[in-house]
C-alpha cells in the first residue's frame, strides 16, 4: 500500500469514499465495544477465585506474630504481607508499609499529607505560593488528575523508550525549588509500555533537587506484569540506587496487587526509606484504625511467595498476550507503511500507545465512538487533558473478549485511516 | 461501709495500710490484663465466621446492577450495600456512600478535604487564620486526635445524660464563624454510654451557625449495639430532623460494621444530603479507584437485611452483657456509698465511664498499671489529653474474658480506694 502522504488528491478522495462506505456499514452494526480502561478480563479474575476459599474452613486467622487478623491492631501491615509485597517490590520488608485496596489512594494521601503537613518537617505545600510537579508524557491520567485537584502546576516532560528526558528533569529540579515531585510509571509505562533504562534510574537516584521535599512518585504498577516469559524488561531497583547515591529519602515506591488478584479488592504497599515511612506512619496512625488484615492474610495464603506471584502472573500473560498480539498484528497489517501512525510494542503492562498524525487523535476517538468503540479520551494521557499535538491514543486491549477486540481493532484502524485522509485533504 | 469523706484521719490511715497490703499481694501475682480499648472479644469475632464462606463455592459475584464485584467500577458502593447500611443508618440508600474498612478514615478524610478544598465551595480551612471544633467531653480520643493533627483548636463542651450542653453549643456556633464542626457520638456515647435526647437532636437540627461550612460530625458508631432487648435507648434520626428544620446540609452521619462484623475488615458509610455527598464524591473520584466491593458483597450476603443485623447484634449482646454487668456489680459492691466515684450504667455501646474524685484519675490508672491492668490513659477522653479535673476514666469491658475481667475489675476498685484515701490524707 502506498503511503498516504504520497497520494495524489484524486487518490485520497477515492480512498475517502471507499473508507466512508466501510465506516457506514460498520456503524450500521450498532456495536458496543470498550477499549478504554486497563481492566482485566473476566477470565483473568477467574484465576484468582481460589482466594475466596483460603480463609474458609478453619484456616488460621492469626498472623505470624500472633495477632488475630479479625480484630483491631497492626497499623502498617502483617509481617507476612510485608514480606510478600517486599519481594514483589524487591525491597526489604522493613521498608514496606501495607495499605488498603488502592495504591492510587496512597499516592493521593501522600499529596494531601504534603499539602497540609509538609514532607519530613518541611513547609506544608498549602502554605507555599506555588507547587509544581513534573509529568512525563504521555502518562497516566489518574496521576495528573490528583495533582490538578490540589492545584499543583504540571510541567510536561517528554518520554522516550529510555524513560523521561533526564536532561530536562535534572535541569528543572535543580533550578526550581517549587518543583516538589515527578510522576513515574517506570516499568511497562502507562500508556507506552516503556521501561526506564539503567541510566535513567541511576540519574533519578542522583538527582540534586533544589527542594529538600522533592520526591519521585515511583508507581511501579506493572512490576511483575510481563507478557512474555523470555522477552521481559528489567528495571533497576531504585531504593537501593538512591541509597548508593546518598539520596535515600528521594523516592516513594508504590505497588499493588490490583492487576494481580482483584482490582478494588487487592492490597497496596509503599516502599521508602525509614525516615519517609515514619512520615507516612504519623499520618496513618491518626487517619485509620488500620487496614484490612484479613485481606492481607488472604493474599499471603493464596500467593505464598514471589514464586507464587510469578506463576500466577504467567496465567494472566497467557490470557492477555493473544489480545496484545492480535491488536499489534491488526495495526501492522492495516496501517504498516502508510505513514499515518506509529505505535509501541510493549513486553508487559496493560497498554499500547498509538501516535496518530498531528491533530487527529480527538477526531479518531470520536469517530470510533460513533461506530460503537469506546477508547480512552484523547488528551487523557496529558496533564489537564491537553495533548499539545493531539496525537496520542491509549489502547487498552485486556478487557474485551478476543472476538470483541478483533472487531474493535478493525474499527479503530478504519477510523485512523479515514481521519488521516480527511486531514490530508484539508491541508 | 462509711463514706471515705466522713472518716477520721486515723480511720483513713488504717484503711490505707490495709489497702496497701491488699495491693502488694495483688501486684505480686504479676497479672497482665487489658481494659483499655473498645475491642470485641474473640468469641464475638467467632459469630461472624460465616462471612468467610459466603463468597466461596460459586457464589454470584455480580452486584444487582450486573457489575462484577471482582473488577474496577462503582465508586460509591454497590446498591445492596447502600440498602443494608442505609437501613442500619435509618436513611434512604440514595443518601448513602459506602466506604472502605474504617469510618474513622472517612472522618479524617472529611477534615483533610475541608482543609485543602473547603466545604461545598467555601474557603479551604487551610487558608483561614483559625479553625475551631466543639468537643463534647468526655469523648472519643481518636476524634480529638484528628482535629489536633490538623491544628484545629478544640473547645470543650460538657456532656450530660441528655447530650452536649446545647445552650453552650447554640451560643458558640451562632457567635463564632471560625467554629466549623462538632464531634458527636450520639448513641451509647463513648465513653459514657449516653444517648442524646429528642430535644438535643432537635436543637442540633435547628442550629444556626455563623459559619456556612459548619458541620455536625455525627459518629453513630453504636446505633444497633444494644446490651438489652428491652432496655434500649432510642435516638431520633438526625438527617430527617435537619431537613424538617430547613438545615439539610448541616450534618455528616457516619457508621460502620467494625463492631458488627470484623474490626478492620468491615465496611463504613456516610449518610448526608445530596449536596454534601456530591462534595464527598468529587474528592473520592480523584482519591481512589473505588472501595472493596467484594467485602461489601460479603457483608450483604452474610447479614441480608436489617433483621439479620439485629439478630446478629443480639448474639454480640449475649456475649458482652455479662461483662458489663459484672463490672457494674463490682463497682456497686465495692465502691457504692463510699463517695469516691461515680459511674455510668449504659444500655449499649462499648464503655463504662468512671468519675473519680478530682485529681485522682491519672494516679488510679497508673496504680492499676503497676498491678498489671492496662486502662485507657487518663485524660484520653479530653482534647489534648487534658482532663481539667483529672477525674474521668474509660472502662472497656469487652475484650478480656470474663475471668480476666473479674480480676481486672477488682484491681481497679482497689486502686480507686487506695488513691482516694491517699488523696484525702494529703488534703
Amino acid at each position: 500500500m502506498k503511503r498516504y502522504t504520497e497520494m495524489t488528491r484524486e487518490e485520497l478522495v477515492s480512498l475517502q469514499q471507499q473508507l466512508t462506505r466501510e465506516f457506514e456499514s460498520t456503524k450500521a452494526k450498532g456495536l458496543s465495544l470498550d477499549m478504554s480502561r486497563g481492566k482485566p478480563g473476566a477470565d483473568q479474575l477467574d484465576i484468582s477465585m481460589g482466594m475466596m476459599q483460603v480463609l474458609a474452613d478453619g484456616a488460621e486467622l492469626k498472623c505470624e506474630t500472633g495477632v488475630d487478623c479479625r480484630n483491631y491492631g497492626v497499623i502498617d501491615g502483617i509481617p507476612e504481607a510485608k514480606r510478600l509485597l517486599g519481594a514483589m517490590s524487591e525491597v526489604d520488608p522493613d521498608h514496606i508499609i501495607i495499605y488498603g485496596n488502592s495504591s492510587l489512594n496512597v499516592m493521593f494521601d501522600s499529596i494531601a499529607r504534603s499539602m497540609t503537613h509538609g514532607v519530613m518537617g518541611n513547609t506544608p505545600w498549602c502554605k507555599l505560593d506555588k507547587v509544581k510537579f513534573l509529568c512525563p508524557v504521555p502518562g497516566y491520567d489518574r496521576h495528573f488528575k490528583i495533582t490538578e485537584f490540589f492545584g499543583i502546576e504540571m510541567i510536561n516532560v517528554p518520554m522516550s523508550p529510555e524513560g523521561p528526558d533526564m536532561d530536562m528533569v535534572e535541569k528543572l529540579v535543580s533550578e526550581d525549588d517549587s518543583i516538589k515531585g515527578i510522576w513515574c510509571v517506570p516499568k511497562y509505562s502507562n500508556p507506552q509500555g516503556y521501561t526506564y533504562s539503567k541510566e535513567t534510574v541511576e540519574r533519578f537516584a542522583r538527582l540534586r533537587p533544589a527542594a529538600p521535599d522533592f520526591r519521585i512518585y515511583w508507581d511501579n504498577a506493572y512490576s511483575i506484569h510481563h507478557l512474555y516469559d523470555e522477552n521481559q524488561d528489567f528495571l533497576v531497583e531504585i531504593l537501593g540506587e538512591c541509597v548508593k547515591a546518598g539520596n535515600p529519602d528521594i523516592v516513594y515506591k508504590f505497588t499493588s496487587t490490583s492487576k494481580v488478584s482483584f482490582p478494588g479488592s487487592g492490597i497496596a504497599a509503599v516502599a521508602a526509606s525509614k525516615a519517609n515511612l515514619e512520615d507516612f506512619r504519623k499520618y496513618m496512625t491518626i487517619q485509620t484504625i488500620g487496614h484490612d488484615k484479613l485481606n492481607q492474610l488472604r493474599h499471603v495464603k493464596f500467593f505464598k511467595d514471589l514464586d507464587g506471584l510469578h506463576t500466577h502472573m504467567r496465567k494472566h500473560a497467557d490470557l492477555i498476550r493473544p489480545k496484545f498480539e492480535m491488536v499489534l498484528e491488526t495495526l501492522e497489517k492495516e496501517l504498516g507503511g502508510l505513514g499515518i501512525g506509529e505505535w509501541t510494542k510493549p513486553h508487559g503492562g496493560y497498554f499500547i500507545s498509538f501516535e496518530s498524525m498531528e491533530g487527529c487523535a480527538k477526531a479518531i476517538v470520536s469517530k470510533a465512538k460513533e461506530a460503537g468503540v469506546v477508547m480512552t479520551g484523547a488528551g487523557a494521557t496529558y496533564p489537564y487533558g491537553k495533548d499539545p499535538k493531539d496525537s496520542n491514543i491509549r489502547i487498552a486491549p485486556t478487557y474485551p473478549t478476543i472476538g470483541e477486540l478483533e472487531q474493535a481493532a478493525k474499527i479503530f484502524v478504519l477510523c485512523v485511516k479515514l481521519i488521516s485522509v480527511e486531514k490530508l485533504l484539508a491541508e
